[in-house]
């Protein structure tokens, strides 16, 4: 089959590999549909994470057909059209079995395209098949189902419900890229008074407005003082950062109220500076976090009974042949306008 | 009367000033008892909290017999003997309507011994007093509630509520003074696995030990290494951070494992370093709080009931004239031993 090959920082390649094998019997292989490249998947070919080694296909968010399962697989069969959640899960260690399945101990959490080899290629082995690819209801299209691989689940978890974001809050999301913009969706289900979005980019900060953001601010506005105007001085509930340098969650924490959560999705490579000396008495709380995808079912049946609108983040299509195209309109977002960009095997085309 | 009266960074003195009078019909007059020195007001002392003006009475916890009170006062009366809280509360602003009277906005909160004159005196004005005050049962002495004017509900709210201290827990507390104290008390409610103190002082450490503690750890002992045996490897559920410095901030952020709590309760006076780069993906949680004193009452009935343990803080005890000396035991706990001291009025020492 053909994939795509991270080959150490700056180098990638599509190329012929040996197709993936049951090597397990909670094993599933599944023919790739639909795949999309991460944010995350840059950081990689930057060498920003040195766990990933040469050689590893990357991609860790896919719609595809079960084509084989291992002896042990109950949930899944041959056939069945199945969403790949970015994260695996063991289901048996003390994590997994309280739900954080981002935190797996027993092998599972983000190995695709990580530890092991990933999505972007025309087969995948999912390991833990029976927790880790959720069957996809016929209405929901193979399109829209894969932006809940990762994207969304990932605002809803770690940036709306860790935000504890309620009817009426003041809402700032800082960074409107595909998560930021997940944010905007997700943090809709609550009803919150307001929701303001931060991007230097004016593509983005239109992009979040369409997508029902009430206010978005760039970097010549006072950010600061046009949320305490708007929140009689106090400053917003919940501030979601989502871009991930020190300047963005900094500015997050100077954003909320007393009492307020700064609830980051952000991945970061260096540390900020947290100013205690104005917070300890404000009543903060601050989250971080690895999405579990234990929403993901919950978010998969509002899609498919018509209660989540998606906030339509891809903006370019591919066949899946044509990844390096893709990888190079996704890195490129300035130029391109991009958000998600995504890749259809053949059945998708058909 | 007499009271303490800061004087300037360094400068305090004992003296006459004119007795309080009621100056708003929420207001109470009330005799002191008992009251306590709290480590806040030796930070006022440097000059650490600049929002304190010269001339200032200091002190904000202290137990008393009201003498008199305004037309708009209807829960207490001339002759109730009173636990007066560290946070008073205007009982009409957005946070007092929820609870958070800490963070009050209409001229409450932290005031006593800070924006006004507080506790250290024969004699205090206590405003709102409905809300600021809580009747103390019969059969808990005045030394046993003067803890609960502001120690034992920060630890508990800030520290073990904040933290989420549940059971089976493995809670580290960072700092055993008596903030630190009252945490392992007030966690022991929630019936943790282990509760792990780390103190440099010798002194602390066996008092942490006495008072229900399971392991106190000292400078030379490698603190991160032993909480990590201890817990499979994970580290703790929650980490209580109760000194106040951004190195044990930064202890506290490196002890907890995925999904856990780090709940600051020390005041701080300069900024800490978030290792964002190794905490994003660790569903970590960080709380700051002061303390809201929405607990108290809880705390006192408990305490009336035998439920609560009281975990011994008071180690000094003086007549309220003595309140030179008291400081000066207070302010050298390494050589005196002293945890909280404790002063007592007329009818106390009757």
């Amino acid at each position: 089959m053909k994939a795509l090959v991270y080959n150490g920082p700056g180098q990638r390649s599509w190329h012929e590999v040996p197709d993936p094998v049951i090597q397990d019997p909670e094993d599933a292989i599944v023919r790739i549909d639909a795949v999309t490249i991460c944010g995350t998947d840059l950081h990689i070919l930057k060498g920003d994470v040195p766990t990933v080694q040469p050689g590893r296909i990357l991609g860790h968010e896919a719609v595809g057909t079960i084509t084989a399962v291992g002896d042990g697989v109950r949930g899944v069969a041959v056939g069945d059209r199945v969403l790949i959640s970015c994260i695996t899960s063991c289901g048996r260690c003390e994590y997994c079995r309280q739900g954080h399945y981002g935190q797996c101990l027993g092998g599972g959490g983000w190995i695709l395209g990580h530890l092991i080899d990933g999505t972007q290629a025309e087969q995948v082995r999912v390991p833990f098949a029976d927790r880790s690819v959720h069957k996809l209801p016929d209405n929901v299209s193979d399109e829209a189902a894969v932006v809940l691989a990762d994207i969304l689940p990932t605002a809803f978890e770690v940036g709306v419900l860790n935000g504890r974001v309620s009817p009426g809050d003041t809402v700032v999301i800082v960074g409107a890229g595909p998560i930021g913009l997940a944010a905007v969706a997700t943090s809709k289900l609550f009803s919150p008074a307001r929701i303001i979005v931060v991007d230097a980019a004016d593509s983005r900060r239109k992009a979040a407005l369409e997508r029902g953001a009430d206010l978005a601010l760039g970097p010549d506005e006072d950010v600061e003082a046009t949320v305490r105007e708007l929140t009689g001085g106090l400053g917003a509930e919940v501030a979601i950062e989502a871009v991930g340098i020190p300047a963005t969650f900094e500015l997050c924490a100077r954003l909320v109220r007393p009492g307020g959560t700064v609830a980051n999705v952000g991945v970061h490579g260096a540390p900020a500076t947290l100013h205690l000396e104005d917070l300890w008495i404000k009543n903060i709380t601050i989250t971080t976090g690895l999405v579990d995808t234990s929403t993901t079912p919950r978010l998969l049946s509002m899609l498919a009974a018509g209660r989540l609108t998606l906030p339509g983040l891809i903006t370019h299509r591919f066949g899946l042949d044509e990844m390096q195209d893709a990888y190079d309109v996704f890195s490129r977002p300035a130029e391109t306008g991009a958000l998600k960009v995504a890749l259809f095997g053949e059945k998708g085309i058909e």
